[in-house]
């Protein structure tokens, strides 16, 4: 049997029980250990689970996932993934190959950062579309994510933005050379997210594709329509909410403006962004409340009126 | 300490290491037991847990918040809830009034419905807003929720129907002569949401809201744009995910059109029903494949042909 088991988002004791009974008795172990990661390393989920782990990375997921598969019809092999299995789309491909050499396979949930954002307040059932944000280089900038950040927004819905994450990178120097030297991990953080989104703001008012920030200040206090159309554009005082490190016993909650974003200090890694989709229900402005870094822009009067 | 601590989705085990813990030192315990279940009672958590539970029902947790609170700031209170904390919004509530009499308060996550669903294969990232289904009577039949679905659908993303929980509901009769007597709990099936869906589009079929089921038939094998029609609007045909007892060692889950829907057996509750978005990645396709129950009909060909 293949088990697919999350272990949930912050330290090794975040595994169910059920998941460690698993853990304990499979041959193998795996640990996947590229799309997200834990605040604890991979010695303490081994001194924990009393096991050693195998550390899988992209590569051996996804190219060499029959080592991983070999004799798991004749035994228990675990593949452990940070959040939930599948909160990453990686690991249907490891599902569908099992299923493809007749090898049964379970999966054990757990929280993932997909529903444990549900921790700032807002609701669940109001997120639309999740994006995921990539580091920007000299050469690659891009922006279409963005599209679909607005029309959550036009939606009324949240976006949450997943923020990349690069391990075991090779520099170009190092992989025309076919050095196996990997660059130190990065992790983007929510200043990093909102600086890049902040100039996509800026660049769409340029070409004239998003009105300008002006109007929004001058139109805020006239009629419900012009209300309404600021909540359905991005711009530089659209209400955010920036996470670090969910679940963990030092998570971190700031709400705020999207250009307070790109200064707040949230500490270490995983950040991840939410977008707001504009108009709120009265609960969650209440509980944004709790994690306001606002103080006099325009969005924030919503909140701070409570 | 006020602990909000999620069960998961299974049975007794789905508790994490971190939330037992907390759940054996805790000086009361309260079971949320109002929006949703688990496959095991309250009994089986007691033995397991090795504690008495306090069921906290609807009546409990929105009036009597302040009976769950009292002496928190002293002592360790934990309000268990099935999946997530947040996955239902009603416990946003607790946290302020918690927040209000400054009692500190932490979330131990785990799964909820809102992230398990991605064990069907269709990516997380891509479902729009949730809904959810009501039972209807005979005289309130709401369809309003149905715009939220086409518009998913319209723009590519897949629905999660949430289906309707009816626990200590008393009869009119009762409740007019303040008895306090309780109807039988009640849980929608798939077959029951996908009835009235079905229901729905036909009701918008004959106002002409939505175009005829034979425009589809005919056209579906001409261009592109009729193609593309056919995946933005909700038909018979319309390509569905039903899902049962997500987590637990029993979970079905099939893969058909939304009039399969009405008849597909998939046991005891809880269940949820997925709306797809229309136009898939072929990984999607592909992992929905294996829990197929299509025969020859339209949307299948994309399923079957793999």
């Amino acid at each position: 049997m293949l088990y697919l088991i999350g272990l949930g988002l912050g330290d090794a004791k975040d595994i169910t029980v059920k998941g460690l009974e698993v853990v304990k008795r499979c041959s193998r172990v795996y640990l996947e250990a590229y799309t997200s990661i834990l605040t604890v390393g991979k010695e303490a989920l081994e001194e924990f689970y009393g096991r050693k782990l195998i550390v899988a990375d992209r590569e051996e997921v996804e190219q060499k996932a029959d080592n991983i598969l070999e004799d798991a019809d004749l035994s228990d092999v675990a593949f452990l993934v940070v959040g939930d299995p599948f909160g990453a789309t990686t690991h249907s491909d490891l599902v569908l190959r099992a299923a493809k050499r007749g090898i049964p396979y379970r999966v054990i949930h757990n929280a993932s950062i997909m529903n444990a954002v549900g921790c700032c307040g807002l609701q669940l059932y109001k997120f639309g579309e999740t994006v995921s944000i990539v580091f920007w280089t000299d050469t690659w900038r891009p922006e279409s994510f963005f599209d679909r950040v607005k029309k959550n927004r036009q939606n009324g819905m949240h976006t949450l933005c997943l923020l990349d994450i690069k391990v075991k990178e090779q520099s170009l120097e190092n992989l025309i050379k076919g050095r196996k030297i990997y660059e130190p991990p990065q992790y983007m953080s929510v200043n990093q997210a909102a600086q890049q989104l902040l100039e996509i703001v800026q660049n769409q008012r340029m070409r004239g594709e998003e009105p300008g920030q002006l109007f929004h200040l001058n139109s805020k206090t006239s009629e419900g329509s012009a209300l309404q159309l600021q909540h359905q554009t991005i711009t530089e005082e659209t209400l955010c909410v920036g996470l670090a490190r969910v679940g963990a016993e030092d998570q971190k909650i700031a709400a705020g403006t999207l250009q307070q974003m790109c200064t707040v200090d949230l500490g270490g890694p995983l950040h991840s962004l939410i977008i707001t989709g504009g108009s709120m229900h009265p609960l969650e402005i209440e509980m944004l409340s709790l994690f306001s870094v606002l103080e006099d822009t325009s969005e924030s009067q919503s909140i701070d009126g409570l």
